[in-house]
């Protein structure tokens, strides 16, 4: 279990006035470097290195998912290059939620850099969980956090845990004090003021820092190209009751996203009203209902839930599953359901089934797939789009506007999302009057120098980038793998094997050969023959007694008839892998 | 050039009595058959075979874009096998627009069936360099058909061509009358009051029909799911109006769908009343406009176009460059001009660029990667979402509604379309009154049979289904293949060679190990020759002397224990390819 360590709270004014005094004398000496590392131009992998003189502070240390291109990967980790090279310098990692885009890479750094993790207590719970799939918790010191305290770390950071919300619980802004001027880091907010759980986003809080006086804003820009409000997560709430209410004859089936607790919490409330016992199912649901009950973040009464195999000792009108698969994942517990294949969950006429998410971008496809083959065994659907069965967790525009007229800060830089995003939030913060030469719309591996005297940016300062994790391969697989696995996937391969007397060049078999993912070879049987041909009539044209250097040549003649053939009969152009197989008689 | 044939004008009234009077007689001897063999449960390929007695009419041939998993195809026909077997019956094909979705697999059915096209002139405009490509213009008979003209299929069809509005001009609604009775089929269509040519959709046509009497309505589903009514196409003048009243100094670049001819002159339109050239890029939007212009669908002053090399000629507030590419497509000239890799257009800082278009569910990513590039150029981008700059060609749920009111039919087919929006299209219908039991959600191959006395669905009756194109080939790849090309595309492949004496058993050379799309070779050098001692000893505890039957026997050894070493080390699994030479000597 996480233990609290040097948790202490500052009396904020005093503490204020001496950071500001020492500032000044500093920050001659000094700037503050902050310098992302991920989460800049891409929707994912957020992580953000402080530094000032010999001390290194880490926000976040997320994962970003696969792109259609990169095939067969699993999970694209940040590069950790400039944090190894600098370890000694390195305090700790302050983490701001519990998503897989802020958490997900821990555990490969962690491998390599054991440093104390910062967070509140639901954060370092899913923590907790990775850590032990990856052998690591005993090693790891984490340290909770609550909203409201601030800690300390090393001789120049102090960092205070801000109240926010977000689509999942105990998510947090950041307000870092150095001695070169404060930073506010929005983390992944909304604002809402009625949420399910918990307080409303500690506005006041931000007021007072902006007040004091903020150095750096940097602010989060998932939903910046979006006008007005989000809705308040309550919301979803009483859409969930009119929707049990008409339909109290049958079972209801949710899906949502796991770390969504409050979303789950609305569910289990409607449900416990209406006598229905809770079915939850699939792995990552289970896990993360499992931690928030214990930790108390989800309440329920005594009895709530069941488990799948009892489904079947209850009637319909008894039941409410709730199930990952909302993004239509391949593996899913909802897709495995929709396509029959759930060992204990069988979808049946008359089912009301709610996706209570939307799709992220990129998984519409596979969100339609589900839902079609869930309409066509009978079940009733409601989607995001036919109710509003789902709320985002990040700010709109005019939320986004009021932290930024709360914070008012020196220097501006939007962080988190696409580059489009970046830029549609600079022209926000310029359209609220910020000078467009003090807001800095940065790269992964750019580094923002900054203290009350100026701001200097420098571009591709540091290592950054992506690296691929496939199965255990950390790293592994690189461009010229996926270079070849794309090749692969397009026109297959055709693989010609030649075996030649080592001496005499005298071909003893072949050239055989073997096709995969070209065409179906029973009935292309002409196709295949017709090229075995015109292999073996280029290579009787080459004198085949040279030296076995000259092997690489007979590869070239090979390939090079084959694709010409193959594209003049096919349009195609799969790998060619000629193999020449000398043997010493 | 295409030619009239047998168009005429059938007096309405008189030509309606004698109808009906004949269907009286004649249903109760033949019922009429439809039959869907594409369009049902998917966007694109749209194909419905109408069948009377010894005659077989088909309307729309279509093509899909293939889905993700389909790897390497190019294009997804249906599959004819009907239409074939049948081929004696088929007395044409009558096209209601020449989008791809209804067009694009012409050439193929064709080629194996040649029978006489029917469309309005734009759509046979298209349908011609369609042919010209496929080397079949001269063999296939074309008819230039007017919205409210009728045609003559044979004895038993006659099918009258209804104005419509789309986002491609010249698309019309069908009226098919047969002996069972009268099927109004709603082609793709949105009701325009101020469309920004021709004249909106005849809602008197509907209206007429509807008074008489309709047997089937086949109405298409595309945004069945949206609330409300689609904006008008000239909407969009109005806003391209500002955005070039605002942007009098920049050079104007707009991305939209090439078969938008109506968008396309709106934009020439706007640039010619702010005196700025147009120069049309990218192969399919200068087909289109070449084709338009030709036959007159786009206006424009003498001089107004130039081609891409004189762009260097003008300053940047003399141009407007309207270009492909509006959905992200890797080749199209947006993509490249993106990644500054377009041989003639360079984009540059103040350049203002409009995507004219909203991504087609699946393209998301590629069009947002393209947005992100152009901003990086300091190109100052506007899409959908920042400002109204594209509508829809669709109907929404409100006009949808307009047309059920109008042509009250007996009974109801909802077309084109995936499952779920069938399925809303259904309950659309149900709450405007319609009883279920006269509804029939399909799929494509289903039957439907009817006349006035009843109608009868037989599902899977006929074949149907989907055939790849892959470069020249049609229907050689098929899901064994496609399977392969997904294990290789997620793993890459390891290649075992051995060449062993075919009389002894003994190993003469190897086993020889290459990987592609695995692992870097280089970094694991390690890895490969450990697989390879593997592989050895396993080989040498076989007894390999025995005959070549057993060959079989040795490859299965070979792949069972590479498959568990590479699991064990690497959690991943390359298709693995045991390969054994045996030699004579």
């Amino acid at each position: 279990m996480a233990y609290n360590r040097t948790t202490q709270k500052t009396t904020k004014p005093a503490a204020a006035r001496s950071t500001r005094s020492a500032r000044s004398t500093r920050a001659q000496a000094s700037k503050l470097k902050v310098i992302p590392l991920g989460g800049l131009h891409e929707i994912g992998k957020n992580i953000t290195a402080f530094e000032y003189e010999d001390e290194i502070m880490v926000v976040d240390c997320g994962v970003a998912f696969p792109e259609d291109d990169m095939l067969g990967i699993d999970l694209v980790i940040p590069d950790f290059s400039y944090l190894l090279k600098n370890r000694d310098k390195v305090l700790g990692i302050v983490l701001t939620h519990g998503h897989e885009d802020h958490i997900g890479s821990l555990p490969y750094l962690l491998k390599e850099l054991n440093v104390p993790v910062y967070g509140t207590r639901l954060t370092i719970g899913l923590v907790e969980t990775k850590l032990r799939e990856h052998n690591l918790l005993n090693s790891v010191e984490r340290v909770n956090v609550n909203a409201g305290e601030t800690i300390k770390l090393g001789k120049h950071f102090k960092v205070e845990f801000i109240r926010s919300n977000h689509s999942i619980a105990d998510s947090v802004a950041l307000a870092i004090t150095t001695p070169a001027g404060v930073v506010i880091h929005s983390g992944d907010f909304k604002i809402d003021f009625t949420p399910v759980q918990g307080d409303p986003i500690d506005l006041q809080k931000f007021a007072e820092y902006g007040r004091k006086g903020v150095l750096l804003f940097m602010c989060e820009s998932t939903n910046v190209e979006r006008q007005g409000y989000t809705m308040s997560e309550s919301t979803i709430g009483k859409i969930f009751e009119e929707i049990f209410d008409s339909s109290t004859e049958q079972r209801i089936m949710v899906a949502t996203f796991s770390s969504n607790i409050d979303r789950i919490q609305q569910i289990i409330n409607c449900a416990q009203a209406r006598d229905r016992k809770v079915c939850i199912v699939g792995r990552s649901m289970t896990n993360v209902v499992k931690a928030a009950c214990e930790l108390g973040y989800i309440n329920y009464k005594e009895g709530t839930f069941i488990e799948a195999n009892e489904l079947k000792n209850y009637d319909d009108h008894r039941l409410v599953i709730i199930t990952t698969g909302s993004q239509g994942e391949t593996m899913s517990a909802l897709s495995r359901i929709a396509a029959n294949e759930h060992k204990l969950i069988e979808v049946k006429p008359g089912d009301k089934i709610i996706i209570s998410a939307s799709p992220i971008p990129g998984n519409e496809k596979n969100v339609s797939h589900v839902i079609n083959e869930l309409l066509k065994k009978g079940a009733d659907v409601i989607y995001d789009g036919l109710m509003d069965v789902h709320v985002s967790g990040h700010a709109r525009q005019e939320e986004i506007k009021i932290l930024h007229a709360l914070v008012k800060p020196k220097y501006f830089m939007p962080v988190h999302g696409e580059y489009k995003m970046l830029k549609t939030h600079e022209n926000l913060a310029i359209s609220m009057g910020m000078d467009k030469k003090n807001i800095f719309v940065m790269a992964n591996g750019d580094m923002l120098e900054l203290n009350s005297r100026g701001a200097k940016l420098s571009t591709g300062a540091v290592t950054s980038g992506q690296v691929f994790v496939d199965g255990l391969g950390v790293g592994d697989v690189g461009n010229i793998v996926l270079r070849d696995r794309r090749h692969l996937s397009q026109d297959g391969l055709m693989i010609v094997v030649v075996v030649m007397d080592s001496y005499t060049g005298a071909i003893l078999r072949g050239p055989d050969i073997i096709s995969r993912g070209f065409v179906y070879v029973r009935e292309s049987e002409e196709l295949i023959s017709e090229a075995r041909e015109a292999v073996r009539r280029a290579l009787e044209e080459c004198d085949l007694s040279g030296s076995s250097s000259e092997w690489s040549y007979y590869k070239t003649v090979i390939k090079d008839t084959l694709r010409d053939y193959l594209w003049k009969k096919t349009k195609r152009s799969p790998m060619i892998l000629p193999i020449i197989m000398p043997v010493d008689l």
